[in-house]
């Protein structure tokens, strides 16, 4: 085991996970805090930090981020309306507090990194990471790299065709009726009256939600054709979504995408984080071995 | 000039394209013959690169096709419907005949690769090539790589909502309303009745046409956010589809895309191709190159 030591930021926008650990995925240290004001977090966070001698820091960050290199704004967060952190300038704060190469990612980008380390897509070259929680967000890794170009993917917000039954106008304040605002954890809660967790013996909560999940990850196969899809979040915490997901995308796939991964086993290709809830924090150790 | 030639073969359903040049995309003579049985058209492929001492041959071939290197039936097309085209061993015919090392990828992902190298995404580092014609095909390459995972993309079956005065059913036979089944010529044609080429003048065509191709764009930014969007093929020849397209993807996107290339200069990221009909077999000779 190596006596390195790293440091990894799962930055949400409900709490901070900081840990100082390894890049080989283990955990020495960890500190769970809720996102505040900067002016509240971040102190804690460098405290945290200035207890243990680290190498460097990964960041996975939720987003907007800019996480374009050459962008004089590289390494902030960039519009989110979360007061204080607007244009938040993530990366240079860190570097100047602990001096440490930082590598900085979005969070679900960070994830599908852990999992393609030490998770469900061990041993894989690509992945598609999906968090369906109070939003919904992915990241991929394909060939071995991140899938970025303009800027990071936004693929929780991708279209999807309304079922003809459901009522509900959509939660998305961009978009309203987006992936994201129709299958959120927010969402639900707003169609059905009640959180997600108080919903589970509703059969049709459910139905509709692998509805719209479902056709996401048909587009994401189609355009993307990740070796695994890895669904977590708060949301996913149902199990019963996992078989009605698969069914939905084999229903709508209809037998075109001919390979054995999505036709016979898809059991083991849409599958939960092999991480459990540690596939964003263990991504950040692993962003801070490639800082 | 490179005095070392090779050799493209860009493989249509319709028709094959054939070139020797060399890798900076010169070409130095072409033969276009129509797709028919193999046992008709590879003969007379076999007969035109002997008349030339090619170091290697590029392939970019219509599909579904396997590019899964480790997979025994790798550089064969597949599941056509095509006669005699069905499992065909493409590669390894084409090795057995001229003794050289084979590139091979899909058509689609062929043209991109040529517009990176020559055309239109010329000096970025990711693009996206769409072909909307008999079909509907997209290939990506981002970060440099082409994007390829348990098989090759299908991006143009990928989900649309319906227009909700669109009476068409849809031309997919997996799929009916699909992309490819709501907006590939054929659909055209039997949704109006007239082929594309005829209907330049009538306006609702094409902007019911820039309806469903922008939905798709925007679940492709969405997804790879890839640096430049080139959209070729039958269909793109009527030129007032362009700005209506562009026009849809921004008001989908609604401002949630937050970077110039999207905001304010969409008419240089959604283009034709820089190589104009020539990006496919373009594309071949530098697959070639990389064999
Ligand atoms: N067991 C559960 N079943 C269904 N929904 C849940 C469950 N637990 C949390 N959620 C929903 O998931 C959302 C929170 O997602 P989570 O991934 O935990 O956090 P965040 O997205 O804020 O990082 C909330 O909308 C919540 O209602
Ligand atoms: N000028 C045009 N305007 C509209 N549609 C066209 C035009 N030219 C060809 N098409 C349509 O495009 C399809 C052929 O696409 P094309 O890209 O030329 O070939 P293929 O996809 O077979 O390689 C046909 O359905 C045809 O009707
Ligand atoms: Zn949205
Ligand atoms: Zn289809």
């Amino acid at each position: 085991m190596s006596e390195v030591l790293v440091g990894g930021i799962e930055a949400g926008g409900t709490k901070f996970v900081c840990a100082v650990g390894r890049t080989d995925g283990t955990i020495e240290e960890r500190m769970v805090i809720p996102t505040l004001h900067p002016e509240e977090t971040i102190p804690k966070v460098f405290e945290f930090f200035k207890k243990h001698e680290i190498s460097a820091l990964g960041i996975g960050s939720f987003g907007p981020v800019d996480i374009n290199k050459d962008s004089p704004t590289y390494g902030s967060i960039t519009t989110t309306p979360k007061p204080g952190w607007g244009n938040y300038p993530f990366v240079a704060v860190m570097k100047e507090a602990l001096d440490v190469p930082v590598g900085f990612q979005t969070d679900v980008n960070g994830a599908a990194l852990g999992e393609m380390a030490f998770g469900a897509a061990k041993g894989l070259d690509s992945c598609l990471y999906l968090t369906v929680g109070t939003g919904i967000g992915g990241g991929a890794v394909m060939s071995g790299e991140i899938v970025q170009g303009l800027s990071h993917p936004e693929m929780g917000h991708i279209l999807v065709k309304r079922h003809p039954e459901d009522a509900y106008q959509g939660a998305c304040p961009y978009h309203r009726d987006c992936l994201e605002g129709m299958a959120s954890g927010p969402a639900i809660e707003k169609r059905w009256g009640k959180k997600g967790a108080e919903l589970s013996g509703e059969k049709e909560v459910w139905e509709l939600e692998a509805y719209y999940l479902a056709q996401a990850l048909v587009n994401y196969i189609l355009i993307l054709s990740p070796k695994k899809i890895i669904l977590g979040g708060g949301v996913m915490k149902q199990p019963q979504l996992f078989p009605l997901v698969r069914k939905n995308v084999q229903t709508l796939l209809n037998n075109y995408v001919n390979v054995s991964e999505v036709a016979e086993n898809i059991e083991n290709y849409i599958v939960s984080p092999g991480l459990g809830d540690n596939a964003g924090i263990v991504g950040a150790l692993v962003l801070a071995g490639k800082a």
